[in-house]
């Protein structure tokens, strides 16, 4: 931690802040510059973290050195976690895909769609059954009945599901039905639901809040992972910008900055970036080629006809197509697409 | 609603698009214009509010005319909404001054600051007992013993108390101790606890997400609302911008153009907003200047020692200084500073 | 200058950079912590502003200490500037009113407006010459014709005129017309147009652009200083965000910021900002309870009919309704309208 | 355009609308709703662009449906514009490879930098001679000595040169030594400098602005295309947004949105997006395989001793790297890399 004290901070300020320093533990050196001085923390700088320094009179400002995670950095951890679920992977070198509609709707649409999307390729199926929605009066999903019928075409077809938990009061039944617990971009900083998905046994995807840092991300899967569950899964989902032409701005940067700072996987959600399916193919190829363990995409059998998100759903057709050219692509970049049968 | 179809959409696209609105119950309106064909929806808007237009062959782009929520809009009430909580009221033409710390740390610091921000003007004491953290390693406050400090010096002071809850299970016990439950930023969209707030009785403070828009935020408010619960006061607590020197940019604007849209009070958040205490003072005169119905400001007996958002309090002889500034201002642009006793 | 070394940089690639900055030289401190090593310039950052050091292996960041301003700093003249133009002034205690159409349109226009903003209360006249449009399709304003009926109206009226210069061909024409010239927010950083101000006598208004920060905008004044120019009035016209309810996001905290970094008038551009009339008179007490050195607005004897930005032109009975009210709220907050007659 | 009235406009209020739009020569249909009353335009739209519609009385909001550019857009030129330049292509099916240092610094290193990047696959050379810097202390370029060396490398490689004009009097020169005149980032909207190249011949290289969106990027192509140059390369160069990062994110979704509406040629800049080294390219093959024409990076024989952006500047073994891995992936996609010789 380095502390920046201002021009004309007087002596017994400098004093002052070096004393609560090293009460707290830690040595501190002394740079006198020309302008100003400086003081840097050297030795255990949690020690001194959560110090209120930069309210110390003469101080101008704080710039901490060490990172706000641990668990989840690569640093702790040198190797890329890989999670097995059931069969379908997540993790290098494989190349995830989650696919399947934005919300469940009916047990036909469920098992028509898995059946698709499993011979296409994809390695999991998603569906929203408790859906958080801006607006009170859009439909808000069926809750346990949607996730029955997730389970019935997770066991006609094998695939994993995935499925999103809004609220700790959901996590026991989410769990008894779904495979993976999804903690939406809206929930990623509801620090209660995720010391509680922490505290369980499944693995969890962490989408990142749009409008949240890539610091803050792993720094949300930190608090998952403090609880004991490491099988997390970081999911970039577009963040919000000024910009109008998509309904958020991918921000295909994070990929490969994630996987330098955190051994976990980390995967793209382009129909929710884009939120518009034409764009779903190009975003996907371009997550793969970046570095991305895999894409979660929405899927629809008719996406004129779905309740949630039709706009950015892909049909079976374009779905087939782009999972030619991922197959395609992948093992230029060093990827497989697999799942254990 | 209007939907522009594409350049080039055929006669068969277009009818598509009639007959689906049209058995929704809307007449429509064809306009061929030289390049392409616009449809209006002419009726109940809500008719066709969820419908997904957008995923239609044909169509480029979908325009809402209706607004998505209706109890908290100017037009569903017109008179601004008052609220009283005993004997502290918030709205036209009270402002409302929330002062106390970030969070509660001890019996004395609660009483202390409580006295002092009382005699200096402030007509309601904050403070936090749950507090949410970015990093799980931060102070996470002192749960319901600090909701009994709060109580306690409210009895002392009989300012009506505003505190934070985080979670659906904390409305319970925080209701036993508090008077008005603030929801913060993080949790604008955590729709679950929106509807929890709306179906109890107490009045709710509902802080604006720093990524979330100003319909987004009434929308939210919409939330609470259709429980039943319509004690609403809205806050602008800054929002997430490029700009670093200040933690968030303080959108001042919001606070005309909300008075417009709604009925409910709104109030600003400057401690949050720019994160540096000397701005909290210029920035609560701009937000009297420009028609808020209150401010929340964080006051510490001594901010450098505070447990959590230190730089950002003010000290006794600050607070005091900007009530001095607050009381010459008020009655220019048509407000009073006043608590019944 | 702090310099982060990378966890695991090598005692060779920590000696390559010490040796680097001693030969530019300066002195270096060095900090070994538990994780990484921290080095500390002393003495004069300028001689090693300029170094790549972030490209040096094992570097991880640096962290400047120094501005990369000086002559416009509070630091260097700790006086606030005040610029006089014909009886007219800009800075502490004087609130400036700049009055007058988006664009010059006709003679008459600009003399009838004219001489409603100085009765109002105005002590600028502003008006378009030379129009930056985003698209070539617009009205892009009558150049020196348009001069010709601002400099009319100025000498009818005595009120100063301010008016934009868009290309370093133009300063000698607008020079010859106009008593401030105003560079424009795309324009911020038009480095070849800043000097060529910077060398010339008139007082220049600097607009923030949109999407700059407030060290880059001071660092732009800082373009013109060094020239010799050092009558610089800076202005916040609202930066670009995601919310779309106004055009931009007026960010008033940017007010007493640049007041305490700088010795600069800053004014305040509530119509560009918000892009709606209604919002201007609010914004304006705002700019002016928040400590503002004046504000620049639209007026137009008939907005519905201006050439450009009729949406955010005050009509004359609102402009004369809001100088009413800053007449009023001005004593209060310890400013002055005045004009020397 | 889509004209929207306010909830209680009045019949008189509506009239004058429509009164004004069909003076200015369209048909206007009338769609009176529940709630309002909304006004759709048929004809030519750029006939009332201009109006300020907003301005009027009962108006609420407009909604233009046309967009504000023509010769730029895929709608006016249905087939992808391709642009050589002495053998060198821009524009599919080829993938262009610009490559070279940020600033111009000695004749040695330009020749070295040019005839090493031509064996590793790059088509043009770049290179800055006239440097656009946020603060006057930084190293400005060589100027005219500096465009010397470039053409020296081009003679030497007959690699074709791209290099920044910032000003118009630098046009002439410019032109003398290079083949395609950039437009940085900063000037993307001055208005005067697009219209000037724009009357030249030589291929213009345009920069989207790092605060504007994909609209505006257009409609600035539009201002030089309305000159007679329809030779335009554009440049997607990353966005700023909140996340600190990266110098800014780039906003990759930009490629196939724009290839969708517009016939130019667009390529990416991964070096000044993520101001990274580490970045360009895993960003580089992302941007290929997204659908980009082509990239810009920056490279240098020694980062660590460049006068500028030395962090970004790839090093010869990783551009070489960076070469193998485009080349492997390009026929996957459909792309070519290739220079006539």
């Amino acid at each position: 931690m380095i502390i920046v004290m201002r021009e004309g901070a007087t002596q017994e300020q400098i004093d002052a802040v070096i004393e609560r320093l090293t009460k707290a533990g830690v040595e501190v050196h002394t740079s006198v510059g020309r302008y100003r001085t400086v003081l840097g923390v050297v030795g255990d700088e949690e020690l001194v973290a959560g110090l209120p320094l930069e309210a110390m009179p003469g101080v101008e400002k704080v710039m901490p050195v060490l990172k706000p995670y641990k668990l989840v950095s690569r640093e702790f951890q040198h190797e890329s976690t890989v999670i097995d679920v059931r069969g379908s992977t997540i993790g290098p070198p494989v190349f995830a895909v989650i696919a399947g509609p934005c919300s469940v709707e009916t047990e036909e649409q469920m098992i028509e769609t898995a059946r698709f999307v499993k011979q296409a390729g994809a390695t999991f199926l998603r569906g929203g059954a408790f859906k958080p929605r801006t607006s009170p009066y859009s439909f808000q999903g069926l809750g346990e009945e949607g996730l029955r019928y997730l389970k019935r075409a997770s066991e006609e077809t094998g695939l994993p599901v995935v499925t999103e938990v809004m609220e700790i009061r959901q996590i026991e039944v989410v769990s008894e039905y779904a495979d993976v617990l999804q903690i939406g971009a809206r929930n990623m900083q509801n620090f209660n639901l995720l010391l509680e998905v922490g505290k369980q046994e499944k693995p969890v995807l962490l989408k990142r809040g749009f409008s949240n840092t890539i610091e803050e991300l792993l720094t949300a899967a930190e608090y998952i992972a403090r609880g004991g569950n490491r099988k997390i899964v970081l999911c970039e989902r577009g963040i919000r910008t000024f910009e109008t032409a998509t309904r958020n701005t991918l921000d295909i940067s994070a990929i490969p900055i994630i996987k330098q700072l955190s051994h976990l996987p980390v995967i793209v959600d382009p129909s929710h970036a884009a939120g518009r399916a034409d764009l779903v193919a190009p975003l996907s190829l371009a997550a793969l080629a970046v570095g991305a363990d895999g894409v979660i995409v929405e899927v629809h059998p008719r996406p004129a006809e779905a309740l949630c998100d039709g706009p950015q759903s892909l049909d079976f057709p374009h779905f087939e197509a782009m999972m030619t050219e991922i197959r395609e692509l992948a093992p230029v970049v060093g990827r497989v697409l697999a799942r254990k049968e």
